[in-house]
């Protein structure tokens, strides 16, 4: 029997699940291709942690190779789908062209930063969406203080020990606490920043709530965690201009910053648009099988797909890890499926609840939607997250030991630069190169 | 009293112990600042761990500001000295300029990557100087292997897992032993590379045997590992040609390959001759008390240096981690007695033996020219360079315990790219940076 290629684009939480499905239960005379510009799955909840310099970068990065055996991976980013030829086009690792004949076709490109039409955002603020961005930030951050604690100028001083994050969903609001800890134990250790201010932290959202898109009890923990270590929250506000200097308020006030970090959110990969078949916000329209209409061989899951929810009638599901894991799995038996083995199953998938870690010891979470606060929710959101990672969970869990009894280190290697990570990217997963 | 400021550029080997030493011991009315473009201490001779994958790159830093309390840190490269007016000039870390007035210079600005003039070699050779280039060697072996996993191309997969390292000194000769070791143990866990040759190592020098600056015995033992590994090791032989498919030695045989790895040694830093006082090889001339003959203000240690050694009468000392830092220290305790505290004595070491860790539980040591070899060797390398590491020492034991109990992970981050990395460079501890 000729040999059957199903080619899944992309390797976040949707094309990992699906590739690792299909590796385990398809049939022998189906190949399975892995399209995915790293060799690596990111463990993207964890990232606030990277940018904190609590956990080494490669701690939150899955082997692809390793992880998934009997999977081909091919290094490239892909650049087109052709229905008709059934060919999906990328770019490989050294820029080349090429191309992959496909028999079953999922897309689970994800989704990149989220951008809104406020002047100078583009050019002044740094996105939070993959690894280069993570350790911008945490080189930013400590150059930033490095800096403060160099200048003569008070002005300038408070200027670069200010940090704005705009947006205070899951990833705002985490990255907001675990920064305002680097840079207050940093402060602390510095002979002369110890006597000047504290470095401030401001957390913009212009919903009422921290977290709007979650339990309200959740909301309530973070803010009073936050709000307890001094991070000055302002909901209801937004950003109306950004400079170098830093941030115009809608309500007219200007704070001097050199570090403004928009986690506003996620719209799915621009790739989506460009396959040509119908989407819902930037979402590739897909059945309760992960199918699209009319395209027995295309499936589309996380992000990218716009999946109806069936515990919502009339809803599409949230643009969560969660979903996207479920839904790779869900889409790979349907595929195995597509091959005569099994039967297909729709899609659905109730919440399990959230962790928010919150650094220290602390965290919101309310797993199975039981509300926990304070160090028990922290060990249940660390123990979750080792969990639900597929792989490197002894390196992870050696990383949070060192870090409760050593000092943080707090040093900045410089490797990834402003013109590396612009915000405005299809692919926040690689660092931007300058000429190879 | 009005303060007296010394200043030290640059804070490596020497110039960390320069300022450790003046931070400890100096008068109260002295301001010791220390100009350097990075904010930490690299212990370089872990360096070839990092790029094996063994240590993350922050194992092997440690923090200025934390380490060095009392010390004034300027962060930005010295582009030029004036004597006359004793200020020394430097580009900070935003790129602006800056100059500092100093009452007693050191100079311990190192040393960089040593070209030599073989046609292709900047362009296709990267050096083992920074971390940058460390993380570049990393990420670019693991790329090589899987893209020779990608390709059907027999010749194009033998040339991408073909690794030529030239100059078979320390850093050579443990650069190829870790390289080899990881690259092998890739190819032994991926499907394709299994069933092909194994990854292919070359390391030239044109000296008769490896590590010719050290006891003979040393060689010994490190040429019998390697070449009990399968590493070809070619004495007697150098480059004539380097292109982008591959290397021309000098007995006319073309070896194809992208990873030509140029470890012939280094070269004092560029600006020493910029300062327009005497030098010999590059090397600053200093008499036994480390300070520049005329210019009792001045002072300058390590590879930067021409120190006499007193061991071998008409010679200078050698350009190595070990002279660089007790240089570090006299230089520190001759600028005290040049305040009237202490009397200033002259520089005089005999080499304390030398350890080089050949990956696995294998090394070569002579401690006090006691020769060892094997797990004994490596036990004691280890402990030394934990004993010698002026910090982060149990990070850097809990990377090599997780190395020992877990597979190594195989990942390239893609943060440092090709042209960040140029061979020629005056300052190898920082990336090249686009545009910021």
């Amino acid at each position: 029997m000729s040999r059957s290629r199903v080619v899944v684009v992309g390797a976040g939480f949707a094309g990992y699940q699906t590739a690792r499905t299909l590796a385990r239960r398809a049939p022998r005379h189906v190949e399975v291709v892995l399209l995915n510009p790293t060799d690596y799955f990111l463990y993207l909840p964890l990232l606030p942690q990277v940018a904190a310099g609590i956990l080494e970068p490669r701690r939150v990065t899955v082997s692809l190779t390793r992880s998934l055996p009997g999977v081909r991976l091919v290094l490239g980013e892909a650049s087109g789908v052709d229905l008709d030829t059934r060919h999906v086009h990328y770019v490989d690792a050294e820029g080349r062209k090429g191309e992959l004949r496909y028999d079953r076709l999922v897309l689970s490109v994800g989704s990149v930063n989220r951008l809104l039409p406020i002047p100078g955002v583009t050019q002044h603020a740094k996105g939070f969406r993959g690894l280069p961005e993570a350790l911008y930030l945490r080189d930013h951050m400590i150059r930033q203080l490095e800096l403060a604690a160099e200048t003569e100028d008070p002005d300038e001083r408070a200027a670069r020990a200010t940090f704005v994050v705009v947006g205070a969903g899951y990833t705002g609001t985490e990255v907001a606490a675990h920064g305002q800890l680097l840079t207050r134990s940093m402060a602390r250790h510095n002979p002369v920043l110890r006597s000047a201010p504290p470095p401030r932290w401001l957390l913009l959202d212009i919903a009422p709530r921290v977290m709007p898109e979650m339990d309200e009890r959740l909301s309530r923990t973070a803010e009073r965690v936050l709000r307890g270590r001094g991070v000055d929250i302002r909901t209801g506000t937004s950003v109306k201009e950004a400079t170098q200097d830093g941030v115009l308020l809608d309500d007219g006030e200007f704070v001097a910053s050199r570090s403004l970090i928009w986690c506003v959110g996620v719209r799915p990969d621009p790739l989506v648009e460009e396959v040509g078949l119908p989407t819902e916000k930037g979402r590739l329209v897909v059945d309760e099988y992960l199918n699209v209409p009319g395209h027995p061989e295309v499936f589309a899951c996380g992000d990218a797909a716009a999946v109806p929810d069936r515990t919502r009638p009339g809803q599409y599901t949230p643009m969560t890890a969660q979903h996207a894991w479920r839904q790779g799995k869900a889409a790979g038996r349907n595929i195995i499926a597509s091959y005569g083995r099994g039967e297909r199953a729709p899609y659905e998938h109730h919440d399990k609840g959230f962790a928010v870690d919150l650094g220290g010891i602390k965290a919101a979470a309310n797993p199975w939607h039981v509300p926990l606060s304070g160090p028990v929710a922290g060990a249940v959101t660390r123990g979750y997250h080792l969990l639900a990672m597929p792989g490197n969970r002894v390196r992870v869990a050696a990383d949070w030991f060192l870090d409760a009894v050593l000092p943080r280190q707090a040093v900045q290697l410089g490797m990834v630069r402003s013109w590396s990570v612009p915000l405005d990217t299809a692919s926040p997963e690689l660092a931007r190169v300058p000429y190879e």
